[in-house]
């Protein structure tokens, strides 16, 4: 539940925007969107995305906690998701305040447990993947620069259809280029500083 | 609370191993804690640790939240706990199922939001440190091989006495090496097949 909730997009921009920063706009994203040299980009076999196999050594933006984004909560079970991004990706991030294309994000949902060896109480993660999603920016081929790719336990993931409403929430939603910054009290300040939240992007 | 009684340390073995298991015991130390090139070592201003800048690059082992080991539940506000390991450690652990010498751990409290921006229910990491704590392995240096190093907002952090229990504490229930790896997900199956289980170790 979580991850359909939090995995939406669609671009930034509005129909609003005056042409001058239409313009200006443009002008940055190219110079923000440039591939640094030796990322890990995505590999697609047909139209299924290759799971990147070391993604756990990848930089850790966060972790949530039986977070939903909907009004009810989820049912009985506790769950955590993890977020990783593509060390070179995340190293733009911080030059730029947002990501470069051909950036993968990660999100990894591991079930949770409480009482175990000497725990007594709260939660720690289990070993168990739960659920497993990469989203990923290729300006060059999905409608509104990113697309979200879901894995049932598969070394490749299947493409989100862009009709889901994931992709409408991320985008009215998400603090920096459709991603939920506001979620990575890393990047967040970062992205503040360098003037790249989102026009739509409520605290 | 949790930093205090999550990290705690002595040497593994005890005084029933038969000699033939403390020299082969030995063996395998001296193999296993070979210090990869490259890796980030420990940096000491005369009695305190340097923390690692770039700690947040390094591999993410777990986050727990509101864990805590004793039987009394901690107080009313929520808290996240993120583990990051120095990657050259982290790939070593990979080969060795234990940590090499001169390993360092980062722990990482952050304090935790519940309803903000569109998350309705559960929760996410805040922006603020609450607070940090590395583990570190220096063989040479520490009674026990381990000790624990407090950091209050300052770049450098005060060694925790070898007296306070969260040593003994580690040392009685860790999984591996007096580190907590039965909170690290990936690493705890990797353990297990290379039979580096502590002794002492009750799941």
């Amino acid at each position: 539940m979580v991850v359909r909730a939090r995995r939406r997009h669609t671009n930034v921009m509005n129909t609003r925007t005056p042409l001058i920063s239409v313009a200006l706009f443009c002008i940055s994203s190219l110079a923000l969107s440039e591939t640094p040299a030796e990322m890990h980009t995505p590999v697609y076999d047909k139209d299924q995305l290759v799971l990147p196999a070391n993604y756990r050594e990848w930089v850790f933006l966060s972790a949530g906690f039986d977070m939903s984004y909907s009004p009810v909560a989820s049912p009985g079970h506790h769950m955590f998701d993890n977020v990783f991004a593509e060390p070179l990706a995340y190293k733009s991030f911080l030059q730029a305040g947002t990501w470069p294309d051909k950036t993968l994000l990660v999100l990894e949902q591991r079930g949770a447990r409480g009482k175990g060896s000497i725990n007594q109480h709260g939660n720690y993660q289990d070993g168990a993947v739960m659920g497993l999603e990469v989203h990923v920016k290729d300006v060059a081929r999905f409608e509104g620069g990113w697309a979200f790719f879901q894995f049932d336990g598969k070394t490749t993931g299947k493409l989100v259809p862009h009709t889901e409403d994931c992709y409408s929430c991320h985008a009215s939603h998400a603090a920096v280029d459709t991603t939920f910054v506001q979620f990575y009290p890393t990047l967040l300040p970062l992205a503040k500083s360098k003037g790249t939240l989102s026009k739509s992007y409520q605290p």
